[in-house]
């Protein structure tokens, strides 16, 4: 799994970040690209970045501010013209359906694949064959929702010379046993799963968090996860000003990741008033309350590898 | 007056071409800023433009197909935090308002300046101290208007010997003379304007016309206008899929400025099909019809200046 953002900054667009937006890079999990929040000129981004607009099948939306969404309409058409036919699951809050049809309805724009729209509730709002998706309201100045995406367990990988040495022949029996059945052989005898493969695999859990002020529902949504996104506008100087406006400094968001017990957190939705010679300041305020702290820029690519976060080398 | 294109591609946006936007600078004439249409990522275009979004207090949309309008709410709304507090009056198709007023709702966004919302109606739409607007629909897949700017007419330069030569002191009495007024001198003579001053001098006319196949309305809006602004979405070869989705070659823009008896003809709304190097046929497709073509780019700059468009270098 890969994470590559594609708009940190916050509320307008600057020059050294867009609006927000980035994409889970399920490929290798299950050949699918998930997109969270689509900023104006995402549809911008997406022609300086690797990730192809079709493989985008599923997008959620934290909140309506513009921010976060006045991307939506022009990705959606133009991905019609970039080879996008396969069906696209937008999950969002209420009232994102409505403003879309009105859209489309006055631009005259016909989508020629499937949107289907649904209004985000809290608890489990998706379940794949690999993942599950939870969400849970967070705290801004409109309904705002956090999401907790956990892979499902993983198969053990197979101990391949085991298994021959219980007689199974090569073929699709061991692909059988490597997938958790047990199997028969043809002298009548059961070979079990679990006596030839390792233990299952945890999956990986990811929180991603859209605009939020500090809040137990973020703590909740992140437990024990393996990366949590969360937005740091602001440095200390500005909480006040980032709690009346519903937002987290970097050091709130790092009590969240610390709190929750995370082991990663990407900090990202970056107020423009911050300089690119600040960050390592701003870095520092977070890492005095929890150690494993990146700040995401815009084209910054994250892997998900053997239990570990590597941040990728921008191309 | 210049004139800066912010967005010159058809459609959907390219690395090379955003999609529509182009300013008119009034500055010189009025302190004024003109946008006319505001596809998306226009905001983003004016980050890497001179222009200031403070200063653009009038909009101008041909139509409501998004690729001329997605960039119309978050720019907007960047403006508010951009120093712009003067109101902003919008002239657009019917069914503008409403979905302006839907965006704003549910993003949950306020202007804190007052914009006006003006239906566009065949005719004169606008007439302040200097300029007069009229619209004309023209030949679109939905409604699409083209836009007549005609500057008024200029007061003549002053003849300062002369008026000096008949008694006018130095002081305000020249600047009177110079705005087109008779003024009495102080022995009862009379001092006659057009005895001291040139004559008036004709103002500019521009053509700005959105999407269109061809079509006389066009020629008619650019009647000897100094300069027409027409798209030029294909080359011949394409000009049944021109005619079919109502844009025009480059050929016909040719044909329109030829027949319009315009001075000047700058294309855009060019497809992304045509790649930079096969510009110069592009071109000369145009050129047998019509010689004085320009083909705008993102981010070109002409100036209107003693009778004469010029071509601004990139800075
Ligand atoms: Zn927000
Ligand atoms: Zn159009």
């Amino acid at each position: 799994m890969d994470i590559e953002f594609l708009g940190t900054g916050a509320g307008m667009p600057s020059k050294q970040r867009n609006t927000s937006a980035l994409v889970l890079d399920l490929t290798d999990e299950n050949k699918e690209n998930w997109l969270f929040d689509c900023g104006e000129a995402t549809q911008h981004q997406l022609l300086h970045s690797a990730i192809k607009p079709k493989k985008i099948t599923k997008i959620f939306i934290t909140h309506l501010h513009g921010d976060h969404i006045f991307g939506l309409p022009g990705f959606l058409s133009s991905r019609a013209f970039l080879g996008g036919d396969d069906s696209v699951d937008l999950y969002g809050p209420a009232g994102l359906k409505e403003w879309l049809q009105h859209t489309y309805k006055v631009t005259g724009t016909y989508l020629p694949y499937k949107l289907n729209v649904h209004e985000v509730h809290e608890g489990l709002i998706l379940e794949t064959d690999e993942f599950k998706v939870y969400a849970k309201e967070v705290q801004h100045v409109i309904q705002s929702f956090g999401f907790r995406i956990e892979q499902k367990e993983l198969p053990g990988t197979l101990l391949i010379d085991k298994a021959i040495e219980q007689g199974v022949p090569k073929g699709p029996m061991l692909q059988r046993l490597k997938d958790g059945f047990d199997v028969e052989l043809e002298n009548g005898q059961t070979v079990y799963s679990q006596d030839v493969t390792t233990d299952k695999k945890k999956g990986f859990v990811i929180a991603i968090i859209g605009d939020t002020s500090y809040c137990q529902a973020s703590v909740e949504l992140a437990q024990d996860a393996d990366i949590l996104i969360h937005e740091a506008t602001f440095t200390n100087e500005y909480a006040a000003g980032a709690k009346e406006f519903g937002h987290s400094t970097i050091v709130e968001a790092a009590t969240v990741a610390k709190e929750a017990n995370a082991k990663n957190l990407i900090a990202n939705h970056i107020s423009a008033r911050f300089m690119p010679g600040e960050m390592p300041a701003f870095l520092a305020e977070g890492t005095d309350v929890f150690e494993a702290i990146s700040i995401a820029d815009d084209f910054a690519r994250f892997q998900w590898k053997h239990g570990q976060l590597i941040k990728l080398q921008k191309n």
